[in-house]
């Protein structure tokens, strides 16, 4: 016996909720056929403050409240789709919304990345659907692949460019040779970057993300107080002058790797060769690059944000809930983390390094310099002198290494830094070949 | 009630087959897990000459069987893969898999691109899953995406690279400055294309998978003989380097767009921006741009063949097959083409032209040609005349246009050829501006 109608209810009604409205209304027939259904938006939860909005007025009244038990008690009600963002009070929402029956649909990703295994554990227990394809990449398919189209895979590595904001304030440094400051006020103005960047420029939004995916492709619990993170603010303008002359460009990535039991998990700025497919993403667009053992290396590109594509993976998902509801499937995810797999210190990884160091202008400053980074076992690749300012007496060395471990990089930063002929260590900057 | 054990036959025992049954018993563990059941490969169908194959010799000699009808009696099978490739036997093979109840996966592209809809059709009426990731891009998810991740969009176009082989003999063309003919012996030598190699070259392959594409995408049938098809052994040295000269890059491209309830389908050679992302997918590599009104343009990217790749397509099917079974679900896909979409003359579709020409080295002839596009209302985007041949007295004239319908342009050609100056239109490219 199929249910001819399934019933919605919505948290949220800002720019996510407030599009996932317009396309559950305007594609009902469509989504009707796609579903096997009629999708019936019963109710949304809203704050006081959205009823004066204009979206809000459009809305029939009865359609909105501001009291969250009436939501709750609501009873023609199979599906919630949360779109309020943010780890609380979405978690006690979403949890409330699971132990009273509801298939879960949320674009949330701070709450998926902290509390996705605690969230997927009780949906299983509740026999009930938790989605949340739109919390990573939009509407690009990113959960999806992990969850069934790659399952026959070992994945041994997710390489991505994820959050648009830095990725456009990159490609503007690249392209026009600014410096991060006048890039990301340009950003800020263009509508971008927020008032307040820190999620973003700091990494904070791509490790969110990173910890999901992770989580998913390797059937493992990575948090993101796991990854090691760093931000794109220090990258001067300088960097991407020498990456270019090196035949690299430089991108904010996350990385997660696994060899055997040990996962690797870490976004910061990272140097790739200029060929590089990922190299080509530019402005506010997502690149994900996944390797698998039998897929070799996959690509999914895309727009990474904004309402129209969030709200395509959110329809996406509410579709796929009310089919499983019709077919009486509950939980259909085998998400069985597997508590046996480490992640590994920081300190432990081993990749390639660029350096660019401000040094006194006299003969054998190279060769001290290479001499610690031989005793640390770490040799190099390419290097670069020149530029050197004349007033100061200073010139400008660019190292490349070849793979050492970050333990040994660290220690052998440290003693450059003792060096009487080093003025500063000017960035830092991982190299990845990919 | 959970089955414990899906049971799993197999028809072919090829590069594709033997691979699948690899990963199924390799995996055997992982895939359980997964799946919620394991999966029992339990029969597999082979022809006489297959037993005489290394692999034959390393499976139980009574998992083989050289008997169709034993085969499709044999109890506790769940699941038919169909690896045999072909549109015959195998679209009675498939049939018959279905109307005895087993839920079917294919890597065929043939079959479902000819008989889907009526494989469909007849899956739905007997309640079981009929799936074909694998019949379109090896291990890139490229059905599912249609059929689940992008099910709220109104897909406007497609735009795709979907052939290694010819990908393969574009790319060492640009690279090298190398003619067709010695890039295709180049890539029969290297395995890259098969002796025979017309169903590559002649765009046939990519014919069958943007079939398949268009009618998921579309909710129509769309059948290969519906769509225009050009292959590339036409292209020469000399296109290559006026493409690079005017900002291109040549590719072969299986197009679908969509206007309202009309449907355009073609697979040529086509010009397109070499900034563009898909000029950067080069070699055996398949790049497939889908643009929807939600998601915008995403892409997806990826090795489109090999046994590897292919198997990493099929398994997955099976492992969602196995939990369909699992969940009592029947055929959950919602196909119900709409017969009142029309599929669009290629007459009538409108795009950009690159035009080469062999010329008397004559004052006035460029003028002559102008006046021809000009009366067939075809405006000029730029002109490029060198290249002149003292001896012969000829010159090289390279057109590219701006939109214009097929017609129009068909009808240009030939009054041009009338021409007393023309001594041969050398090329005649669509160009796409992506």
């Amino acid at each position: 016996m199929k249910k001819k109608s399934i019933g919605i209810g919505m948290m949220g009604l800002g720019i996510i909720g407030g599009q996932v409205a317009k396309v559950l209304t305007e594609k009902a027939d469509m989504l009707a056929e796609q579903a096997g259904c009629s999708l019936a938006l019963r109710k949304i939860k809203v704050l006081p403050v959205d009823l004066e909005r204009p979206l809000a007025q459009e809305l029939p009244a009865d359609l909105l409240t501001t009291d969250v038990d009436a939501f709750f008690n609501e009873p023609e009600i199979d599906i919630i789709i949360e779109a309020i963002g943010g780890e609380n009070p979405a978690r006690e929402y979403l949890k409330r919304a699971i132990t009273s029956g509801r298939y879960v649909v949320t674009s949330n990703k701070e709450v998926i990345a902290k509390h996705g295994a605690e969230l997927q554990a009780l949906a299983q227990q509740y026999g009930v659907g938790l989605r949340y394809e739109a919390s990573v990449g939009g509407g690009i398919p990113l959960i999806a692949p992990f969850q069934y189209d790659l399952v026959a895979n070992d994945i041994t590595g997710i390489y991505a460019i994820i959050n648009g904001t830095t990725n456009y304030i990159l490609t503007r440094m690249a392209r026009e040779g600014i410096d991060f400051p006048v890039a990301l006020k340009s950003a800020q103005d263009l509508g971008y970057a927020e008032a307040n960047p820190v999620n973003d420029i700091e990494g904070i939004d791509a490790n969110y993300k990173l910890a999901i995916m992770a989580s998913l492709a390797f059937q493992a619990v990575v948090k993101p107080e796991d990854i090691y993170r760093e931000g794109i603010s220090r990258i001067g303008s300088r960097d991407f002058r020498y990456a270019r002359e090196l035949g690299f460009a430089i991108k904010l990535l996350a990385i997660a790797k696994r060899v055997d039991n040990s996962i690797e998990a870490r976004v910061h700025p990272v140097l790739i060769p200029e060929d590089s497919l990922l190299a080509k993403v530019d402005g506010v667009y997502n690149g994900i690059l996944v390797e698998g053992d039998l897929i070799g290396k996959v690509l999914f590109y895309g727009q990474g944000a904004g309402p129209l594509a969030t709200s395509s993976a959110v329809v996406a998902d509410v579709v796929a809930s009310a089919q499983d509801i019709t077919f009486h499937v509950g939980n259909r995810l085998k998400w069985q983390p597997d508590s046996g797999k480490k992640i590994k210190p920081m300190d432990e990884i081993e990749t390639r390094y660029y350096l660019r160091m401000n040094c006194a202008d006299r003969p054998g400053v190279l060769a001290q310099i290479s001499r610690i980074l031989g005793d640390n076992m770490i040799s190099i690749a390419s290097a670069i002198q020149k530029e050197a300012d004349d007033v100061a007496q200073t010139a400008e060395i660019v190292l490349t290494t070849h793979p050492a471990s970050e333990k040994a990089m660290r220690q052998a930063l440290h003693q450059i830094e003792q060096l009487e002929v080093l003025k500063e260590i000017s960035n830092f900057i991982r190299v990845e070949h990919i």
